[in-house]
C-alpha cells in the first residue's frame, strides 16, 4: 500500500505518523512544499512577542525524527502541482528544480490553508508581510529586529491579528488595526466585543474599523506609508477615518491579518470537488469525491455538530483528529468524524475571549428560532479576594429547547470553562438539561453557579 | 399557602427566595438554628487564612434584606425539635429559650450535615474544634490569634481538612495531618494521590496515615496533648507511628475533619425514610416519603447520574439547585432534579484537584467492567514557556463503552477543565464520543489535544 500525503503540518504529519504506528509495512510518503513541519503555528505570535525566544522552540518533532524513527518518506521543499488521478500520480518540482512524481494506492491532501492577501497596490512591498508559516514567522521576528520597528499597521482583526497586536505591543511597537467591515468582531455579541474592544484601547491599540486600505507607498529608510479610506461611510464610532475622508498611516511594517483561505487549488485543478469558501468537500471519513483521495486539515471542509450542515472552521485540534481519522481508515479500519463545534479560545492581552457554537446571527441564518442572553458574573465565590468579571452570552432554540452557542469573555477561567457547553453541543443538549450539569464548585476557582449555568438559568426562561 | 422551611443554608435560603419571587403571595417562613444565613461556607478557610478579612465578608445576604426585600419571615435562632406529620405542624425552642410552633401545608427540611465528631476523651476540650457554620469559623479564627497559634493537628484529610492544612499553614501555623485510614485520599487514583501527598510535603505538612487519636489531654497554658497509635499496623509508608506504636503531638488547636454526617435526626424522629449513610431519601422532585415534605441539600441523597442508583455527595451547587427545585415544585411547577455527577474541585497549595463520576474502585462497586488509564500531559502547547504537568485518570466502561470518571490533579488549568466531562457523563457519552468533541485550544491555554482527550485517546485503546 502506497499512501502519499502532500502537506507535512498538523494534518499530514498526524495521519503519516499513525499510519506508520499501525502498519509499520506502509509506504509512507509525506510531500511538504516547505522545509519545516510538524509545529505549532499557533505558537507563533507568542515567540514574536519574545526576541529571547527561537522560533525554532516551536517545532515539536523534526524532519530527521519521522525520517529516521518513524520511518516516514518525508520530503520537504517538494511541491506538488499536479495530480493525475487517472494515473493515481502526483508529480511537481523540489526547491531546487528537480521534477519528481509519486504513484498512490490512497493520497491524503494536507495542504493547509494560506492568508488571504487582500489585492492593494503595494502588499508586495518589504516590510508588508502575512504569517502562516514558520519561515514567514522567522521572516516577521527578524524584520523587526533588524529594523528596530516602533510602528506597525495590522490589517484584519481576527484571531491572528489579534495575537500578533498583542506580539507587537509586548515589543513596544504601536499598533494600528484596520478593518474594511464596520465591526469590531462582527461574529461575537456587541456587549462581550465592546469588552474585548476596550482591552485593546487600554492596551493602546488603534482600532480604524470601516476603512479600506487603498495603497501602501514604500518611504525612506524602508518606511511605509499606509493609505485609508472609508469603506462605503459605514464605519462605527471608533472610525475617525469617516469623519477625515481619507487618512495615512506611517508604520515600519505591515502584518496582513485578513484571514485565510483553503489551499484547493491543485484539488480543483483534478476536479475533485468543493464546497464552501472553496474548501475541498469530505464525507465524515474525509473522503473527497475521489474514493482514493482524502482531505483532511485547513483545506477540507466539515460538518458542524449544531446544524449538521458543512461549514469551513479552520482549526488545530480538529486538523490533528483528521489526519488520524484517515490514517485509521487508509488502514484499514474506517473512522468517521462527527464534527466541529467551532469551538476557540484566543487570548488578548489580559483577557481570554472563547466562543463555541452558533453566534445569535449564525443560529438566525440556520433557521433556528434563536435567543440570546448576556450575562455577567464573577469569576470567583462571593467574599473571595481577586475576583474578576466573566461575561456570558448563550444562545438557544426557542422551538427545540436546544443549547446552539456560548461566548464568553473576562480576564480568568474562561479558556477551559468553554468546554463544558462544547460537550453539551455535541449531546445536542438542550438549554434546561445543561442547567442540570454538576459543574465544579470551590471558592478560588467561581461562584457556586458557574458563569455558564448562570447564563443558561436567564436563557431558559426565554426559551 | 404556608411553606415552612428548617435550615437557612443554601438549600432552605434558595427555595425561600424562589418560592417568593415566583408567589409573592406565598407565606414563607425559614427557621434557621443558628443566627446566620445565606453565607459562603466553602470560603471560610480561605478567609482563615488571612487574618485581615473580616468572616462577615462571606455573608451573601443579611437576614435583614431577605425579611424586608424579600418578605421572607425568616426567623434565626430557631431550632426545630419536632415535626408533627399528622398535624402538619413543626415545634421547638428559640435561643432565649422560647418555645414555638409552625404549621404548613408544605416543609421543606434543609438541615445541612454537621461534622462527625470522633469519640475521643478531650474532643470536647477548648482548642478542639470543627468547621461547619459561620459561627464555628468565627470561633476558629478568634482562637488561632487570640492564643497565637502554632502547632495545630487536623484529624481527617478529606476537602476540609486540606483546605483547612493550606489556611493554617498561610498564617505560618506548623501543622500534622492525621487519620485512622491507611491511603491518602483513597478515592483517588494512587498516582494522582502521590501527587497531592507530595505537594504537602513540598509545604512542611507532616502525614500519618493509619494512625487513630486515643485522647487529647489539656496542658499547660491551653497546650494539647494527642496521643496517636497506629490503626491495625495497615499504615502506609509515611506512617511513622506504625513503628513507634504510639506517639504523641503537642498542638495549640486541633481540627476535627473527619467528615460529615446529614442532619437528619428530626426527619428520622419523624417517621421520614432515611437511606444512604441516613440521609434522607427523597425522589427526583426531592420529595421525601412524607408527600408535604421535601428535603434538599448536605442532609438529603441524590441520584447519581453514572449509576442511577441513591447517592450522599454533600456539595453546594446540588444544594441550591435542589432549594430552587422544591421552590418551583411547591409553586405548581413539578420540578425533577436529574442527579449529581459528584463533580468537586478544592485547591492545596498550588495544586488544583479535580474530579468527576467515579473512581476505578467505585466503578468496579458499581458492577462496571470498568478500566482506567493515566497520562499526564503539559498543561500549555509545546513551546510555550510556563507551562507545568496536569494529570489525568479516567475511568471507562468496556462493556458499554461509557466513560464513567475523570480525576485530574495540576498547578494551573484544572479546576475547569473537570466541568467537560462532567458534562459527557450527564450525556451518557461513551468514551469514543467524548474524544469527537471539540474543545478549545490556544498556545497559552493547553495543548492541541486537551488533557482530557489525551486521557481519552489512551483510554479508549482499553475499550
Amino acid at each position: 500500500m502506497k499512501f502519499v500525503i502532500i502537506g507535512g503540518d498538523a494534518a499530514g504529519m498526524s495521519a503519516a505518523s499513525r499510519a506508520k504506528r499501525k502498519d509499520p509495512q506502509m509506504d509512507v510518503t509525506v510531500l511538504e512544499r516547505t522545509m519545516d513541519v510538524s509545529y505549532s503555528a499557533c505558537g507563533m505570535p507568542y515567540n514574536i512577542a519574545d526576541p529571547g525566544r527561537n522560533m525554532d522552540d516551536l517545532i515539536v518533532r523534526k524532519a530527521e525524527v519521522f525520517r529516521e524513527k518513524n520511518k516516514i518518506n518525508l520530503l520537504t521543499g517538494h511541491r506538488v502541482d499536479n495530480i493525475d488521478r487517472d494515473a493515481k500520480r502526483v508529480s511537481g518540482v523540489t526547491f531546487d528544480n528537480q521534477e519528481f512524481s509519486y504513484s498512490y494506492d490512497k493520497l491524503l491532501i494536507a495542504t493547509g490553508a494560506v492568508p488571504a492577501i487582500p489585492e492593494i497596490p503595494g502588499a508586495n512591498l518589504p516590510g508588508v508581510m502575512a504569517l502562516k508559516s514558520l519561515e514567514q514567522g522567522r521572516a516577521i521576528k527578524a524584520y523587526i529586529s533588524s529594523n528596530g520597528i516602533k510602528k506597525a499597521v495590522i490589517i484584519g482583526m481576527g484571531y491572528i491579528g489579534l495575537e500578533m497586536c498583542e506580539a507587537l505591543r509586548a515589543r513596544d511597537i504601536d499598533v494600528t488595526m484596520v478593518k474594511p467591515g464596520p465591526t469590531f468582531l462582527p461574529w461575537m455579541t456587541p456587549t462581550l466585543a465592546d469588552v474585548v474592544k476596550k482591552e485593546l484601547e487600554d492596551n493602546q491599540v488603534n482600532l480604524l474599523c470601516g476603512c479600506n486600505i487603498t495603497k501602501i507607498e514604500p518611504g525612506r529608510d524602508r518606511a511605509l506609508t499606509i493609505h485609508c479610506q472609508a469603506a462605503n461611510g459605514k464605519g462605527d464610532k471608533e472610525q475617525e477615518i469617516s469623519e477625515a475622508g481619507e487618512k495615512k498611516l506611517d508604520a515600519g511594517m505591515v502584518i496582513v491579518a485578513s484571514g485565510v483561505i483553503p489551499c484547493s487549488d491543485i484539488a480543483i485543478a483534478a476536479g475533485i470537488e468543493t464546497g464552501i469558501q472553496n474548501a475541498i468537500s469530505v464525507d465524515r471519513t474525509l473522503k473527497t469525491s475521489d474514493e482514493n483521495i482524502y482531505a483532511a486539515g485547513d483545506c477540507a471542509d466539515a460538518y458542524h455538530v449544531v446544524t449538521g450542515k458543512k461549514c469551513w472552521i479552520p482549526l488545530a485540534l480538529r486538523a490533528n483528529r483528521a489526519g488520524w481519522a484517515v490514517a485509521d481508515t487508509v488502514c484499514g479500519a474506517e473512522t468517521e468524524l462527527q464534527g466541529v463545534a467551532g469551538t476557540a479560545v484566543f487570548k488578548v492581552f489580559d483577557l481570554q475571549v472563547a466562543r463555541t457554537g452558533l453566534s445569535m446571527k449564525e443560529a438566525l441564518d440556520a433557521g433556528f428560532d434563536a435567543v440570546e442572553e448576556t450575562v455577567q458574573t464573577r469569576s470567583k465565590a462571593h467574599g473571595h479576594p481577586g475576583a474578576g468579571t466573566i461575561h456570558v452570552s448563550m444562545v438557544g432554540d426557542r422551538k427545540s429547547g436546544r443549547l446552539l452557542g456560548v461566548q464568553m469573555v473576562g480576564k480568568d477561567g474562561v479558556a477551559h470553562r468553554i468546554n463544558a457547553p462544547a460537550v453539551a453541543l455535541h449531546a445536542k443538549m438542550s438549554v434546561a438539561d445543561f442547567i442540570q450539569t454538576d459543574l465544579a464548585y470551590a471558592p478560588p476557582f467561581g461562584p457556586v453557579w458557574d458563569p455558564v449555568l448562570t447564563a443558561a438559568n436567564q436563557l431558559v426562561k426565554l426559551i
